[in-house]
């Protein structure tokens, strides 16, 4: 049996989280998605509705499970038994990044590997940030985020005072 | 059973390229290393002793089969019953022009998924054309090839009257 | 009265380019679509029949002049009276050599403006010469190429024994 | 009648936004240059200073109107007739931000286009961001920004105590 | 007698920082390492301690000297009688921004170059940044800063109750 | 004494580079530039040729001597005393493929070092390929290249009956 995990901010899933997701999940026998819960850093949703999201969002997937995680991914991948990370890349500076923490994951955790799977051109434009920066003054996300999340921005930004600004 | 394809040149196979192979192995059942045969391309070996070279490079990889294939890689990876493209990536060029492949591959046959690999961090520099480049000029190139190999390519540019130029 | 002109190779047209010129045509009042006539850069097809097959493409856009033009693409724009050269970019390599290109052409005549237009994310893998290596392994073009130039296409690669390979 | 927008945070103008202004006004009708003022990033300068600078870098253009706007680049360029968006680019990073930026714009606005204007080489390596960040060392940046610049970014500076540094 | 300063943040130094340095002083008569005090950027390390931490890093090269710098690059550069500016890259992305920086430092001060020395490809995956994103999380980051620097950091963070989170 | 070798193919020279060898031979007390005379490259002008270029283009510069080699780089450069290989960078594709050559060059002589100069920018788009596509379309090259290099690829191209065409 193969395990992987699939770890990121998700802040929020977008269609082409999903669409990564979908796709690594055919290609390992149990995939775990992982929310980073990085206290430091300053997310628009907390991590629990960020898995919540995700699994709304994944739902038909049955052999995915979504979760929070602290730490090194690299800990968290070993605690799960996994011997794959992966990475959706959208872009070649997407890829430079990658390759870079690959390069430092693989010092921390040898027995670890990291896979780059690329994002659908469909996809390729879309960057959880921008999708924020858009809602935030007040465009239609519906494209890129699916039905659940794109509700549950509206409601999460109405509640900071932040749409419509 | 999962079943991958990693096609190339390997004109001639690198240390860089065993090291993919070798983590590739780990990863999926049966992992087949594939020449691309193209005739329209000039290549220094005849893609049967591209084969040989890549069968003595990974000899100690029980699940590893090498051989040589022409047509489109998707084609190939079909007739196989794989359902993964790997590719290792050393650079964001590398990544750029895998992003354009995968996007196509994808439309050639939505089934099959193109996953990168990034190459360690010691051969990120090992391309097997500088490689030949060296070896014309008389360098050694023991340290970016297999042992097979170097011997190979000396006997190869000596025959070609090339070493020593 | 603005006029515009976009450049290229055009061997053969690609839906990608199509897409260009249909978006290209909408902001400048006359545009011509320039296949260079390059002797020294071996073609699949002659320049005439690029021509052809760009107008059959754009039949559909009555502001849109294909032709053929050899030389310098500056004096070409001038001698059409353009002060705008247009051309399609999918990818961050792409712009590093137009942003070259443009840096030349500006010297060389310096009235005259280039605009980058981004390719739509549906085509942003589409390349000419990989259209060309799928057609000649026998693959499916149609998702990329226009109806005209598949057809044509296969054609060709019949009368150079090129299919099926 | 051909609108565009040249949007940006021009915090503040430099020389070579005067001259992507400058070439961007010959190849329209009637160009809005646009301050974004996005209450949500700090700028250095309040968007009507920066739209008072623009006013005076761009004095000699007459079909250049320069002005600030909240909300979302498309629906500001839809409020004014515009149907080109006009940005500047300097590097293929530049570039790649860019084609997401225009892909996402894309999906929110079919009918308005992105057009990508090559930065003349001797501003290539001209930021706002390092221009304030040598201003702050006490560096002079006469050759990277207007007179009237230079000058109220010494008085801000002085009067936040952060010259001489 | 050749001068070079080779100036960052070094916040910490890696063990990359010091393959650069220790290349770089057999190259000049004298270089000076220098850490730049910026008082608007957040830091690990108080200036002092980051030059204390590269003291003892490089205290086997004679021609060496560490020490702390505000205000401009060129400025201190030339404090020191330096006509040389040294800077590491690693990767594409690290020459772009560093080909900026160099053509704003040589207007700044027409008769100081920029030289770049390539990171060692063992080293090319270490960002400081990455290091201390690495410790905080509980990982072990000896494989990429001197021993001195490992247990500074530890001690940091401790007094900082960032481990362990 | 230090010693560096400037190599390249420099055909012909450009003004680009004679910018790169003036401000490289203030660093060092002795500088080679060194033509790559490659058998297996089709050049336009040859090496004898290329090397009068650049004696003619380099007279003023005491302290360069100019001149072909064939082989490996780093052999060259041992054979003349140097331990520093310098490379002109343009662009981040050109740092990509020079951080590739700068981790081979190491492997084959770790006494060498790599220094990457960057171009001033008003020649970064200054390409000797693309300077001989515009003088074999006619165009005007006085702007990229020195005086000599014109008259000379004028009559070069004229012998070959390239011009005009």
């Amino acid at each position: 049996m193969r395990i992987a995990v699939c770890p990121g901010s998700f802040d929020p899933v977008t269609r082409g989280h999903v669409d990564i997701v979908e796709r690594a999940a055919r290609l390992f026998d149990l995939l775990y998605v992982a929310v980073l819960d990085n206290t430091r850093k300053q997310a628009l949703f907390p991590a629990e509705e960020r898995v919540a999201m995700l699994r709304e969002a994944t739902a038909h997937l049955p052999n995915v499970c979504c979760e929070s995680f602290t730490g090194l991914v690299v800990d968290y991948a070993q605690s799960r038994g996994a011997d794959v990370i992966i990475r959706g890349v959208r872009s070649p500076s997407d890829c430079e990044y990658e390759l870079q923490m690959a390069g430092m994951n693989r010092e921390l955790a040898p027995g670890i590997e990291t896979l780059l799977l690329p994002t659908s051109p469909a996809y390729a434009h879309v960057r959880s940030s921008l999708v924020k920066e858009v809602a935030v003054l007040g465009g239609s996300v519906d494209a890129w985020v699916p039905e659940n999340v794109s509700r549950r921005l509206r409601e999460r930004l109405q509640a900071k005072g932040g749409a419509g600004r």
